[in-house]
């Protein structure tokens, strides 16, 4: 029960930022893969990073939003960063199979889940930066994504014209687009729908850039609580947009494993 | 606007399973990574994929289920496929950087969205079968998890006991879990509720592996819809558990994208 045990109220606390200050203190803790052990080129992260200037996070997101319409949000938002990077740095890079998650566009193979875009930016992130720190820039970038009028980045080369953006106030694909359509006045693979996800997947691919260049320069400071913490479930912030007056209470019952974290702070 | 022109009213339907239809027309047809360039290896999927025994899948389900408690629930469903294979393949998957998903635990990053288990069993069919095939497989997988009382997987050493099921009628990590801990009346890092998303993990790797073997034996038929294709828009199906009476329309302005899906079919 190692994990059990590393799951104590002072350790939480301490590990500030919420579930992603688990997943650090586990993966700080217990090591998923041990340095003293040889690992094979390619297996062990982070790789290497290099510092993009503000023309080739621009040019990464050209890429970005161009490459949506080969394979879509979650493709777009991680070869953006990772073509740069096998220019930048090249191996492991190079031999890094970029398409492993093109699946996971339309929140989850067309389920409406994440949106996509945030997939391919946590694995950039995580490829950069390792699993821990890739997950606090993770959930910066999702803050970001939820809280902004969305789409900003106007491509060099743009496939359709749009008028409108929008802020989704949710990670779901179904959320974001499905408001934004609203919005708009268009349908689910119109052109202009279509042209707003490749955008947003370059807004999520350069956000997650200018957070790996703050982290490479020693000035990445994780600032938005992981929602689990107020909510002591995985979750959004904004309880009511989806729950009527039902809203499962998140104290008695379901306080039972966070209980440990009030009070003392 | 290559892309738009693949968007036929007749590919699309030729494409036949939903949006990943429209995946397999475009990474058919234009080629993210085009075979006759000369590809460095570890680059191009799918890796070699040996068929696992009964056995095998029952140890990669109880690997998955043991690794939740060092890297979470992405991490876990990846590794138990991914330590099986690099046993019984080798390169590859030795190299490869499994935890570059870590980050997607708690429904990316703790937010609640699409459950990890569901990106790492993603990744492990992207990986084994390719973008295509992988998502295809990922989508019966979603099906499996969204309609079945989970966890099914007793791991050889489980952390906690636990008494029920419950079916989550959705991909959602804060649904999923939710429903299950109001059913067992547990909280969220309890013993109990960490034990059953690790049994979760070790079902989602499982089920993908016996996906896979299918797809070796050339058996594997996809048979779920994917959800875009009944509601114009990346989504569940049962609009009703979120929506109120208050469901926007997908057809009318919704529909423009997929009219040229109606008739004919």
């Amino acid at each position: 029960m190692e994990f059990d045990e590393k799951i104590s109220r002072r350790n939480l606390i301490k590990g500030a930022a919420g579930i992603a200050g688990v997943a650090a203190l586990t993966a700080g803790g217990l090591g998923l893969l041990s340095k003293a052990e040889a690992a094979p080129k390619g297996a062990t992260l982070p790789y290497p990073y290099k510092k993009f200037t503000a023309a080739e996070i621009k040019e990464a997101g050209n890429i970005a939003h161009a490459a949506w319409f080969k394979g879509f949000c979650s493709y777009a938002a991680l070869i953006g960063g990772v073509e740069m990077l096998r220019k930048k740095v090249g191996e492991p890079y190079t031999s890094f199979p970029v398409e492993l998650t093109t699946f996971a566009h339309g929140g989850t193979s067309g389920w409406g889940g994440t949106c996509g875009t945030l997939i391919g930016a946590g694995v950039l992130s995580s490829l950069c930066a390792g699993p821990k720190i890739g997950e606090a820039i993770n959930n910066e970038v999702i803050n970001f994504y939820a809280t902004s009028a969305l789409p900003i980045f106007v491509p060099d080369h743009p496939k359709a014209q749009i008028k409108t953006t929008s802020t989704s106030d949710s990670p779901l694909c179904h959320l974001s687009v499905g408001k934004w359509m609203k919005k708009e006045g268009v349908g689910f693979l119109s052109p202009q729908q279509m042209d707003r996800c490749g955008r947003l997947a370059a807004d999520m691919c350069m956000k997650t850039l200018e957070y790996l260049n703050l982290w490479a320069d020693g000035k990445f400071e994780p600032k938005t609580k992981a929602p689990v913490f107020a909510n002591e479930i995985p979750s959004q912030n904004n309880c009511t947009e989806c729950h009527g007056s039902n809203i499962p209470k998140t104290s008695g019952p379901f306080g039972t494993g966070l209980d440990l974290l009030k009070g003392g702070h």
